[in-house]
Protein backbone atom coordinates (compact mmCIF):
# COMPACT_ATOMS: atom_id res chain seq x y z
CA UNK A 1 0.00 0.00 0.00
CA UNK A 2 1.92 3.67 -1.06
CA UNK A 3 1.41 5.95 1.59
CA UNK A 4 -1.70 8.06 -0.75
CA UNK A 5 -3.57 5.11 -0.54
CA UNK A 6 -2.73 4.39 3.16
CA UNK A 7 -3.61 8.47 3.59
CA UNK A 8 -6.56 7.76 1.78
CA UNK A 9 -8.16 4.90 3.23
CA UNK A 10 -7.65 6.12 6.47
CA UNK A 11 -9.55 9.52 5.35
CA UNK A 12 -12.77 8.01 4.33
CA UNK A 13 -12.80 5.83 7.10
CA UNK A 14 -12.67 8.34 8.98
CA UNK A 15 -15.13 10.82 6.67
CA UNK A 16 -17.42 7.53 7.01
CA UNK A 17 -17.30 7.50 10.50
CA UNK A 18 -18.31 11.57 10.80
CA UNK A 19 -20.55 11.71 8.01
CA UNK A 20 -22.12 8.57 8.01
CA UNK A 21 -24.44 9.88 4.74
CA UNK A 22 -21.63 10.04 2.63
CA UNK A 23 -20.33 6.29 3.51
CA UNK A 24 -24.23 5.40 2.60
CA UNK A 25 -23.77 7.36 -0.78
CA UNK A 26 -20.80 5.79 -1.87
CA UNK A 27 -22.21 2.28 -1.18
CA UNK A 28 -25.63 3.42 -2.85
CA UNK A 29 -23.99 4.69 -5.63
CA UNK A 30 -21.63 0.69 -6.21
CA UNK A 31 -24.98 -0.97 -6.00
CA UNK A 32 -26.37 1.03 -8.69
CA UNK A 33 -23.19 0.23 -10.04
CA UNK A 34 -24.15 -3.54 -9.77
CA UNK A 35 -27.56 -3.42 -11.48
CA UNK A 36 -26.26 -1.10 -14.65
CA UNK A 37 -23.66 -4.13 -14.57
CA UNK A 38 -26.55 -6.92 -13.99
CA UNK A 39 -28.84 -5.33 -17.11
CA UNK A 40 -25.54 -4.92 -19.41
CA UNK A 41 -24.67 -8.75 -18.65
CA UNK A 42 -28.04 -9.41 -19.64
CA UNK A 43 -27.76 -7.71 -22.49
CA UNK A 44 -25.01 -9.64 -23.91
CA UNK A 45 -26.38 -12.68 -23.25
CA UNK A 46 -29.68 -11.94 -24.94
CA UNK A 47 -27.31 -11.26 -28.11
CA UNK A 48 -25.71 -14.52 -27.67
CA UNK A 49 -28.59 -16.47 -27.52
CA UNK A 50 -27.19 -17.71 -24.02
CA UNK A 51 -30.17 -18.72 -22.61
CA UNK A 52 -28.64 -19.50 -18.91
CA UNK A 53 -26.79 -16.55 -18.94
CA UNK A 54 -30.45 -14.64 -19.15
CA UNK A 55 -32.11 -16.73 -16.39
CA UNK A 56 -28.79 -16.04 -14.18
CA UNK A 57 -30.12 -12.43 -13.84
CA UNK A 58 -33.58 -13.85 -12.25
CA UNK A 59 -34.82 -14.33 -8.75
CA UNK A 60 -35.14 -18.40 -8.50
CA UNK A 61 -38.95 -20.20 -8.40
CA UNK A 62 -41.87 -18.23 -7.90
CA UNK A 63 -40.12 -15.30 -6.41
CA UNK A 64 -39.90 -13.97 -10.23
CA UNK A 65 -42.73 -12.54 -11.65
CA UNK A 66 -42.87 -11.20 -15.06
CA UNK A 67 -45.76 -9.12 -16.96
CA UNK A 68 -44.02 -10.11 -20.64
CA UNK A 69 -44.54 -7.87 -23.85
CA UNK A 70 -46.34 -11.44 -25.74
CA UNK A 71 -49.15 -13.09 -24.38
CA UNK A 72 -50.45 -14.82 -22.37
CA UNK A 73 -51.00 -12.37 -19.56
CA UNK A 74 -48.56 -13.42 -16.85
CA UNK A 75 -45.37 -15.59 -16.49
CA UNK A 76 -45.44 -16.40 -12.81
CA UNK A 77 -41.90 -18.30 -12.11
CA UNK A 78 -38.54 -18.65 -13.63
CA UNK A 79 -39.30 -21.78 -15.13
CA UNK A 80 -42.32 -20.11 -16.99
CA UNK A 81 -40.36 -16.89 -18.29
CA UNK A 82 -37.61 -19.11 -19.03
CA UNK A 83 -39.81 -21.70 -21.17
CA UNK A 84 -40.97 -17.95 -22.77
CA UNK A 85 -37.60 -17.01 -23.22
CA UNK A 86 -36.31 -20.34 -25.07
CA UNK A 87 -38.93 -19.90 -27.60
CA UNK A 88 -38.33 -16.51 -28.49
CA UNK A 89 -34.62 -17.69 -29.25
CA UNK A 90 -35.98 -20.67 -31.27
CA UNK A 91 -38.19 -18.14 -32.91
CA UNK A 92 -34.95 -15.82 -33.97
CA UNK A 93 -32.28 -17.87 -34.20
CA UNK A 94 -30.39 -15.55 -36.05
CA UNK A 95 -28.18 -12.65 -35.57
CA UNK A 96 -29.46 -10.06 -32.23
CA UNK A 97 -28.56 -6.68 -31.82
CA UNK A 98 -29.77 -4.63 -28.77
CA UNK A 99 -28.79 -1.19 -27.79
CA UNK A 100 -30.49 -0.22 -24.13
CA UNK A 101 -31.24 3.83 -23.68
CA UNK A 102 -32.75 5.83 -21.33
CA UNK A 103 -31.46 3.89 -17.70
CA UNK A 104 -32.29 4.72 -14.81
CA UNK A 105 -31.66 2.86 -11.78
CA UNK A 106 -32.71 3.60 -8.18
CA UNK A 107 -31.83 2.06 -4.85
CA UNK A 108 -33.21 1.75 -1.61
CA UNK A 109 -31.33 -0.67 0.93
CA UNK A 110 -31.95 -4.49 -0.45
CA UNK A 111 -34.72 -3.53 -2.66
CA UNK A 112 -33.88 -1.64 -6.27
CA UNK A 113 -35.74 -0.34 -9.36
CA UNK A 114 -35.09 0.71 -12.75
CA UNK A 115 -36.55 1.80 -16.09
CA UNK A 116 -35.23 1.51 -19.81
CA UNK A 117 -35.90 1.10 -23.27
CA UNK A 118 -34.34 -1.60 -25.04
CA UNK A 119 -34.25 -1.51 -29.07
CA UNK A 120 -33.81 -4.89 -30.34
CA UNK A 121 -33.34 -6.04 -34.16
CA UNK A 122 -33.95 -9.73 -34.18
CA UNK A 123 -33.30 -12.26 -37.07
CA UNK A 124 -36.04 -15.12 -37.78
CA UNK A 125 -35.31 -18.31 -39.71
CA UNK A 126 -35.97 -16.92 -42.91
CA UNK A 127 -33.69 -14.11 -42.33
CA UNK A 128 -35.96 -11.32 -42.16
CA UNK A 129 -34.69 -8.76 -39.23
CA UNK A 130 -37.50 -7.16 -37.44
CA UNK A 131 -36.46 -4.42 -34.80
CA UNK A 132 -38.82 -3.77 -31.77
CA UNK A 133 -38.19 -0.84 -29.08
CA UNK A 134 -39.71 -2.46 -25.92
CA UNK A 135 -40.04 -0.53 -22.14
CA UNK A 136 -39.03 -2.46 -19.49
CA UNK A 137 -39.06 -1.92 -15.65
CA UNK A 138 -37.52 -4.24 -13.12
CA UNK A 139 -37.47 -4.30 -9.51
CA UNK A 140 -34.59 -6.30 -7.94
CA UNK A 141 -34.07 -7.27 -4.70
CA UNK A 142 -30.47 -8.95 -2.92
CA UNK A 143 -30.74 -12.53 -2.14
CA UNK A 144 -27.54 -14.05 -1.03
CA UNK A 145 -25.44 -11.14 -1.31
CA UNK A 146 -26.70 -10.82 -5.42
CA UNK A 147 -28.92 -8.79 -6.93
CA UNK A 148 -31.36 -10.87 -9.06
CA UNK A 149 -34.35 -9.20 -11.30
CA UNK A 150 -38.26 -10.40 -8.97
CA UNK A 151 -40.30 -8.16 -10.45
CA UNK A 152 -40.17 -7.52 -14.82
CA UNK A 153 -42.94 -5.74 -16.95
CA UNK A 154 -42.09 -5.35 -20.86
CA UNK A 155 -44.50 -3.67 -23.24
CA UNK A 156 -44.62 -1.91 -25.86
CA UNK A 157 -47.76 1.10 -26.17
CA UNK A 158 -51.13 0.63 -27.91
CA UNK A 159 -53.08 3.08 -29.93
CA UNK A 160 -56.59 2.33 -28.86
CA UNK A 161 -58.13 4.20 -31.78
CA UNK A 162 -56.43 2.48 -34.38
CA UNK A 163 -55.98 -1.06 -32.26
CA UNK A 164 -52.33 -1.10 -32.84
CA UNK A 165 -49.01 -1.68 -31.25
CA UNK A 166 -46.76 1.05 -31.69
CA UNK A 167 -43.42 -1.35 -32.26
CA UNK A 168 -41.25 1.46 -32.50
CA UNK A 169 -42.52 4.04 -29.76
CA UNK A 170 -40.92 7.28 -29.52
CA UNK A 171 -40.27 9.20 -26.30
CA UNK B 1 -58.95 0.01 27.73
CA UNK B 2 -60.37 -3.39 29.24
CA UNK B 3 -58.19 -5.57 31.20
CA UNK B 4 -57.73 -7.71 28.12
CA UNK B 5 -56.81 -4.96 25.98
CA UNK B 6 -54.56 -4.12 28.91
CA UNK B 7 -52.91 -7.19 28.86
CA UNK B 8 -52.68 -7.79 25.21
CA UNK B 9 -50.98 -4.73 24.52
CA UNK B 10 -48.44 -5.43 27.31
CA UNK B 11 -47.92 -8.73 25.68
CA UNK B 12 -47.32 -7.38 22.24
CA UNK B 13 -45.13 -4.47 23.84
CA UNK B 14 -43.11 -7.18 25.45
CA UNK B 15 -42.99 -9.59 22.23
CA UNK B 16 -41.55 -6.67 20.31
CA UNK B 17 -39.22 -6.07 22.93
CA UNK B 18 -37.62 -9.17 23.09
CA UNK B 19 -39.06 -10.28 19.33
CA UNK B 20 -38.01 -7.81 17.19
CA UNK B 21 -39.04 -10.26 14.04
CA UNK B 22 -42.45 -9.95 15.59
CA UNK B 23 -42.55 -6.15 15.43
CA UNK B 24 -41.45 -6.11 11.82
CA UNK B 25 -43.80 -8.48 10.87
CA UNK B 26 -46.73 -6.62 12.11
CA UNK B 27 -45.32 -3.46 10.80
CA UNK B 28 -44.97 -4.88 7.11
CA UNK B 29 -48.70 -5.92 7.13
CA UNK B 30 -49.97 -3.04 8.20
CA UNK B 31 -47.61 -1.37 5.30
CA UNK B 32 -48.68 -3.48 3.13
CA UNK B 33 -52.55 -2.68 3.92
CA UNK B 34 -51.92 0.57 3.30
CA UNK B 35 -50.37 0.04 -0.37
CA UNK B 36 -53.67 -2.02 -0.66
CA UNK B 37 -55.66 0.72 0.34
CA UNK B 38 -53.70 3.39 -1.55
CA UNK B 39 -54.94 0.93 -5.07
CA UNK B 40 -58.60 0.51 -3.97
CA UNK B 41 -58.82 4.17 -3.41
CA UNK B 42 -57.22 4.65 -6.77
CA UNK B 43 -59.76 2.56 -8.55
CA UNK B 44 -62.66 4.28 -6.65
CA UNK B 45 -61.55 7.67 -8.54
CA UNK B 46 -60.76 6.37 -11.55
CA UNK B 47 -64.79 5.14 -11.30
CA UNK B 48 -65.65 8.67 -10.35
CA UNK B 49 -63.46 10.54 -12.80
CA UNK B 50 -61.82 12.30 -10.10
CA UNK B 51 -58.60 13.20 -11.78
CA UNK B 52 -57.42 15.07 -8.60
CA UNK B 53 -58.27 11.97 -6.37
CA UNK B 54 -56.04 9.47 -9.03
CA UNK B 55 -53.37 12.04 -9.38
CA UNK B 56 -53.05 12.16 -5.21
CA UNK B 57 -51.71 8.79 -5.54
CA UNK B 58 -48.81 10.03 -7.66
CA UNK B 59 -45.26 11.44 -6.00
CA UNK B 60 -45.00 15.41 -7.44
CA UNK B 61 -42.51 16.25 -10.32
CA UNK B 62 -40.45 14.33 -11.85
CA UNK B 63 -40.21 12.18 -9.04
CA UNK B 64 -43.09 10.00 -10.99
CA UNK B 65 -42.03 8.06 -14.01
CA UNK B 66 -44.81 6.28 -16.17
CA UNK B 67 -44.99 3.82 -19.06
CA UNK B 68 -48.61 4.10 -20.00
CA UNK B 69 -51.09 1.99 -22.08
CA UNK B 70 -51.42 4.39 -24.21
CA UNK B 71 -48.42 6.10 -26.85
CA UNK B 72 -46.18 7.86 -26.35
CA UNK B 73 -43.40 5.85 -25.10
CA UNK B 74 -43.21 7.61 -21.90
CA UNK B 75 -44.78 9.91 -19.44
CA UNK B 76 -41.76 10.87 -16.96
CA UNK B 77 -43.96 13.13 -14.39
CA UNK B 78 -46.64 14.32 -12.48
CA UNK B 79 -47.75 17.19 -14.83
CA UNK B 80 -47.59 14.46 -18.57
CA UNK B 81 -49.21 11.97 -16.50
CA UNK B 82 -52.01 14.31 -15.13
CA UNK B 83 -52.37 15.06 -19.23
CA UNK B 84 -52.87 11.17 -20.00
CA UNK B 85 -55.44 10.87 -17.48
CA UNK B 86 -57.23 13.93 -18.24
CA UNK B 87 -57.29 12.93 -21.36
CA UNK B 88 -58.60 9.66 -20.69
CA UNK B 89 -61.42 11.32 -18.81
CA UNK B 90 -62.15 13.26 -21.86
CA UNK B 91 -62.21 10.67 -23.91
CA UNK B 92 -64.50 7.92 -21.53
CA UNK B 93 -67.13 10.44 -20.02
CA UNK B 94 -69.58 7.89 -19.70
CA UNK B 95 -69.84 5.00 -16.44
CA UNK B 96 -66.67 3.54 -15.97
CA UNK B 97 -66.11 0.37 -14.13
CA UNK B 98 -63.01 -1.73 -12.56
CA UNK B 99 -62.23 -4.68 -10.66
CA UNK B 100 -58.56 -5.58 -9.50
CA UNK B 101 -57.21 -8.86 -9.13
CA UNK B 102 -54.24 -10.70 -8.48
CA UNK B 103 -53.14 -8.45 -6.54
CA UNK B 104 -49.41 -8.87 -5.16
CA UNK B 105 -47.31 -6.58 -2.69
CA UNK B 106 -44.00 -6.76 -1.08
CA UNK B 107 -42.75 -3.95 1.11
CA UNK B 108 -39.17 -3.10 2.19
CA UNK B 109 -38.48 0.06 4.45
CA UNK B 110 -39.51 2.60 2.89
CA UNK B 111 -39.91 1.02 -0.65
CA UNK B 112 -42.62 -1.14 -1.96
CA UNK B 113 -43.92 -2.79 -5.29
CA UNK B 114 -47.27 -4.66 -6.33
CA UNK B 115 -48.48 -6.07 -9.73
CA UNK B 116 -52.15 -6.57 -10.45
CA UNK B 117 -54.71 -6.83 -13.06
CA UNK B 118 -57.03 -4.25 -13.71
CA UNK B 119 -60.06 -5.21 -15.87
CA UNK B 120 -61.83 -1.56 -16.92
CA UNK B 121 -65.01 -1.37 -18.62
CA UNK B 122 -65.31 2.51 -19.73
CA UNK B 123 -68.12 4.59 -21.65
CA UNK B 124 -67.15 6.14 -24.81
CA UNK B 125 -68.97 9.92 -25.67
CA UNK B 126 -71.26 7.89 -28.14
CA UNK B 127 -72.74 5.78 -25.34
CA UNK B 128 -70.28 2.48 -26.30
CA UNK B 129 -68.71 0.68 -23.67
CA UNK B 130 -65.32 -0.97 -24.16
CA UNK B 131 -63.59 -3.62 -21.92
CA UNK B 132 -59.64 -3.83 -21.59
CA UNK B 133 -57.42 -5.75 -18.98
CA UNK B 134 -54.59 -3.88 -18.23
CA UNK B 135 -51.50 -4.99 -16.31
CA UNK B 136 -50.19 -3.05 -14.07
CA UNK B 137 -46.69 -2.71 -11.92
CA UNK B 138 -46.39 -0.30 -9.29
CA UNK B 139 -42.85 1.04 -7.06
CA UNK B 140 -43.92 3.06 -4.11
CA UNK B 141 -41.86 5.24 -1.43
CA UNK B 142 -42.53 6.87 1.51
CA UNK B 143 -42.73 10.39 0.93
CA UNK B 144 -43.28 12.62 3.77
CA UNK B 145 -44.78 9.66 5.65
CA UNK B 146 -47.18 9.12 2.87
CA UNK B 147 -46.87 6.51 0.50
CA UNK B 148 -46.92 7.50 -3.14
CA UNK B 149 -46.37 5.64 -6.58
CA UNK B 150 -43.04 6.92 -8.25
CA UNK B 151 -42.55 4.08 -11.05
CA UNK B 152 -45.54 2.92 -12.77
CA UNK B 153 -46.08 0.53 -16.10
CA UNK B 154 -49.49 0.05 -17.48
CA UNK B 155 -49.92 -2.41 -20.19
CA UNK B 156 -51.52 -5.39 -22.24
CA UNK B 157 -49.67 -8.27 -23.77
CA UNK B 158 -49.10 -8.01 -27.95
CA UNK B 159 -49.23 -11.05 -30.24
CA UNK B 160 -46.17 -10.55 -32.47
CA UNK B 161 -47.28 -13.04 -35.00
CA UNK B 162 -50.54 -11.07 -35.97
CA UNK B 163 -49.45 -7.77 -35.21
CA UNK B 164 -52.27 -7.31 -32.53
CA UNK B 165 -52.61 -6.39 -28.62
CA UNK B 166 -54.50 -9.04 -26.64
CA UNK B 167 -57.02 -6.84 -24.78
CA UNK B 168 -58.63 -9.08 -22.91
CA UNK B 169 -55.61 -11.10 -21.76
CA UNK B 170 -56.08 -14.57 -19.73
CA UNK B 171 -53.41 -16.08 -17.30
Amino acid sequence: MTRFSFVSVTFLALAALFFPALATAASASSEKDAIAALIERERKAFEAHDLDGVMSCYAPGDQLFVFDLVPPREYPSWDAYKKDWRELFAQFPGPIHNTISEVSIAVDGSTAYSHYVEDGTMTAKDGTASEIAVRITDVYRKIGGKWLIVLEHVSVPVDLTTGKPDLLSKP
